[in-house]
């Protein structure tokens, strides 16, 4: 039976079957070979890469080469404010944050707050502004280098991205945009030109700088059709193909597939959900792999593969011992759903803790992350 | 016989049948009335209305109701900066001046270089931007008000034209533009999207002092489907449809049918070209009524309604009198071609010599018309 599921920038939905979009979309697999590679410099593998939640990539070994000649690249990744930051978005931007650290590299982050207003038909220009004001704060949170973080607002930040984009415009067609991203007669065409926007700050620094930079998109793999997009399109304007590194998605609360959304709250745990909720959601939805009575789970072992406690630790838990008992307790029916469910409660609940306060915190220096025209 | 021609933003072509063109964009006759309630402001008539140069409007009458009841508006028109002036583009400028000054209104002008630099192939980003600044010294140069005349480039006023785009463009789908321009799956994505920015000088003023403000737009017929797309849609943002007011094209000089091109330097007579480059292009190029021979000319007389120095005559001879003294004398034959010529010559070379003068002046002041984010 083939199983059906959806990847677009917009759409995420189904039994996702990482092994085939890596074929549809032309990646290519993270080897233990580019493991070894990355930590030569990285010293330590990060547990995002060793568990494969980072899975897929593009010129990878590229990024490496002009690296150890010296070359050092910009990291670009970005966010879609249209509303409150939520865990799974948090995946990719804790990654960037070890790979700027590790590489001591500058990074540009892109609030797509014009695309979401014009892809929402509620949303209004204002709240999606804002949400990317908001969405900063989480960003900056997880500790980014105040001297090597750039955050940009489209709408804000248009005088110079509008230059640029333009220049990516000139070259992308309807046929194009309309193949890549499925658009027909109905899209409205700030979405038809929007990818453009998309495209420039991967070639930004180098605009600003006056020389090529290698850039590198750490991103969840859905945004992938933007940037082979850029990737056409850059070299025609005389830059370098930014170079790609994919992550999976952060199942849903309910289920063990497809991308938590932010518009679905239930099924998702925002950065500002309290205590008391993220305890409520994840004991009332959380997708479980247990048995159908206590008897039969202490018999038989629970199912951590599809249990959406179990895999949101392989996302959260760093400490790969602790993880490693907790899968075999579970599966071998030592520990019960309600037990991992507190696992993962007390987890969330001390990250977010220190999250909220370090968002606090980051409103007094909001100002310095800002990229201003 | 039908006789075939195209009027759209970016072609014109063929011999022009306005009055079809008033039946198929839909537009309303400038009528004689309307003509006696515009001179109730103005004092006098202006000879290109008179001379229906302008010969076409969309709600002049409203513009007129809300001025009437102490509700200014404001003028908006621009120009696509692609090239040096040509005298083409001065006429609805010159008319535009004359309303400013008679009405004390608001002038936006909008130098479109991010759409030129889109369809233009070889036209690069910096080009297009230079073009904006130098034709905007020709705006200066007619003599608006410093203090009621805002010019600004697409390109650097993106941060404030941006933010309304956004707007626009959500409400504008693939299938309007496609149906409204003529556009295909090979456009640029630029292109399909540029509409928009287009639009929102025509509401700009009214988001920027907060209240819903009438616009009315004096521009060449070739326009209109831009404008009949931001009438759609601006009441859909709260804002009033803008009114319009449409002129003819200067004829080239090779011929009586189409409109000027900057692109065919021979045809066209430039605000940068010297008095001997006038004289040159018009003897030789100038498109004559006259018969084939002096002795027929005496006898039969020329044809002053396709002789092009004399449609020129009608464009830039304030002098009614004067305007009528030529007509007869070259109709019933006094006056040769070479001689009509010379009174075309004489008359673009005297407002050039003035014209070149105050655009030199222009420099000066450049920095205080344009609007900045």
């Amino acid at each position: 039976m083939t199983k059906k599921f959806t990847v677009t920038p917009w759409k995420v939905e189904g039994e996702i079957d990482y092994e085939k979009l890596i074929k549809e979309f032309g990646t290519e697999h993270i080897t233990e070979k580019l493991l070894h590679r990355i930590e030569k410099h990285t010293k330590e593998p990060h547990y995002m890469l060793k568990r494969k939640i980072f899975f897929s990539h593009r010129d990878m070994n590229w990024i490496l080469d002009e690296y150890e000649k010296g070359n050092k690249f910009f990291l670009y990744t970005g966010r879609g404010p249209s509303g409150h930051t939520h865990l799974g978005h948090l995946v990719p931007w804790i990654f960037t944050k070890w790979l700027q650290e590790k590489f001591e590299v500058e990074l540009y982050f892109q609030m797509t707050d014009d695309e979401k207003f014009m892809y929402h038909p509620k949303l209004s220009v204002e709240e999606a502004n804002k949400f990317a004001y908001d969405n900063a704060l989480d960003v900056i949170a997880l500790g980014f280098d105040q001297k090597k973080t750039f955050i940009f607002s489209d709408i804000d930040y248009a005088k110079t991205l509008y230059k640029q984009a333009i220049r990516v415009a000139k070259k992308l067609n309807f046929s194009t945009v309309k193949s890549v991203f499925g658009f027909t007669n109905d899209t409205n065409v700030g979405m038809i030109f929007f990818t453009s926007v998309q495209s420039v700050p991967a070639f930004l620094p180098s605009v600003m700088k006056g020389k090529n930079i290698p850039c590198l998109i750490p991103h969840a793999i859905d945004q992938d059709p933007h940037f082979r997009i850029t990737r056409d399109i850059a070299p025609k304007l005389g830059y370098y193909k930014p170079a790609a590194i994919h992550c999976r998605f952060l199942p849903p609360l309910t289920g063990p597939h497809g991308k938590m959304s932010a518009s679905a709250t239930e099924t998702a745990i925002y950065t500002t959900d309290s205590e008391e909720q993220v305890k409520h959601k994840i004991m009332k939805y959380a997708f479980s792999g247990g048995r159908d009575s206590v008897k039969e789970h202490r018999e038989k072992g629970g199912n951590p593969d599809v249990d959406v406690s179990y895999q949101w630790l392989t996302f959260f838990e760093e400490n790969d011992k602790k993880l490693e008992g907790v899968y075999h307790a579970y599966k071998n029916g030592d520990m019960l759903t309600g037990e991992l469910k507190h696992i993962l409660i007390e987890k969330i609940n001390s990250f977010l803790k220190e999250h909220q306060k370090k968002k606090e915190q980051a409103k007094k220096v909001l100002d310095k992350y800002i990229l201003k025209d």
